[in-house]
């Protein structure tokens, strides 16, 4: 086990859990996931902007300033350049029943080593049987129930993919197990809104606001399965592994004629992340300091 | 803090957790909530037999034998008569990566005391915006992802209402937030099957085997909202209250013309229950052994 942050402090080893913590009997949390590079977190604004959010939603009442100074105490303890950052807040210790309230978070932080090859990777995907779930305000936030995506990751391994492609329950495309879903058509870069059952990703956010620079126009709306199979370039955004084109979906091939504009969005994306880190995506390895 | 039982021993206070816990980080888990009377869970058998479905699904791989001995050692420690067993089984600690999997589960047993007034309460109902996925494997087991009940039964709570009556996504009525959803309509009793997004509750299981000794007739159908308020009377099973009656759904009153099958069920149940442990669910109490 690697050092992790809790509640805290620097743990070396298990963390002391209370058994009543409703993060781990109900799934009542939310987490990020956070790329480092230099030593520093790409986007931290954004994504303590959404996990302030989701723990609002939850009721958590979170301090920032804490979470802060966790992330920089562990980036620390692990003297790593590049990483791959986890921060989990639960509701805490509850009472039993459902609606009744926790009073005191659970934060847990982890960094994981950085991965080589996991930006830009060219995906399969698999269409999964099991749908996103758009009437539920779950899947607008990055919760702790993800029990829905790891059965579709594995369904999608099972037939020899690489992710699994999320239709909601309307049978329109929305994401993967753990990505944003973008199509190119002409100078349109199209992905569906949250409304659809979306996640609001952080990188997602960055690519719509960054469409323009690389001649693209941006625009959010419902797609269907046919939009994907009739567009120049399909791809998939996270905070991890940034852009990564789809090749196919169920075995069909997928068009790589604007596989450029994708290229260039990894380009702006990883330019955007020197700026603001110091470390370009492109170099990241899993020396330490 | 109450004495817990976690892999393998009685733990008195907090519980040591891998921080890479599948169960804490992304919801990689079920549990089963048992009622106990005199010492002894009710339909023990039943729940694990759930329990270790729902691991299989998951790839958890379970020890009935550990389970049912850390059963035996709560209850023994606690010294309880009557009270609220929750097992918990996660998929352990496991790598990134939602396809991993984790190789040693992590098992939780807690005991909660007996509360008075479980039983039989009545109930008011709110209709929830929130609604089940019938289109996900997850519906049908007791996994950790409890997010989309809990938020149901706040905004339940919100609207002055004891429970949230979930729709699936087709609009039709399946279950509360901790509950089974049954009518009476003549002689039939009838129940959503599991594929309208139901789980497959122990007490549900009970009350369908159960209803020619009262008088009725048991049926799996889709059912409507319509149906709910044609009906004689309207209830709710769980294995901890057994049945509740509805008595309004949406600031709607419930007939109660077919309360007394509803009572006959209950008291069908407690004499069953009555039997299994020796104790009568009527007469359950906080006192210790």
């Amino acid at each position: 086990m690697a050092v992790a942050w809790f509640n805290g402090r620097l743990v070396d080893g298990f963390i002391p859990l209370d058994p009543a913590d409703r993060g781990l009997t109900l799934g009542e949390g939310v987490f990020e996931t956070v790329a480092v590079f230099n030593a520093h977190p790409a986007y931290l604004g954004p994504h303590l902007d959404r996990l302030e959010k989701g723990t609002e939603v939850l009721g958590i009442a979170l301090s920032r300033s804490t979470i802060e100074q966790g992330i920089s105490e562990i980036i620390s303890a692990h003297r790593c350049r590049s990483g791959i950052l986890r921060i989990t807040a639960t509701a805490g210790p509850g009472l039993r029943g459902l609606a009744a309230s926790a009073t005191e978070p659970t934060i847990l932080i982890t960094l994981a080593p950085w991965q080589e090859a996991m930006l830009n990777q060219p995906v399969k995907l698999a269409t999964s049987a099991i749908r996103r779930n758009e009437h539920s305000p779950a899947c607008r936030l990055k919760t702790l129930a993800y029990i829905d995506n790891i059965l579709a990751a594995r369904e999608a391994a099972r037939a020899g993919a690489d992710d699994a492609l999320m239709l909601n329950t309307a049978g329109r495309p929305v994401c993967s197990t753990i990505s944003n879903l973008f199509a190119i058509d002409g100078r349109a870069l199209i992905t569906p809104p949250v409304a659809e059952g979306a996640l609001p990703g952080i990188m997602r956010a960055r690519v719509l606001a960054l469409a323009k620079s690389v001649d693209l126009d941006p625009v959010e709306r419902p797609m269907t399965l046919a939009d994907l199979h009739s567009a120049g370039a399909v791809f998939l955004t996270n905070s991890i592994r940034l852009t990564r084109p789809v090749t196919a979906i169920d075995n069909v091939q997928i068009s790589q004629a604007a596989s450029e504009p994708v290229q260039a969005m990894f380009d702006t994306l990883c330019r955007e992340i020197l700026r603001e880190t110091g470390g370009d995506p492109r170099q990241a390895d899993g020396t330490n300091l």
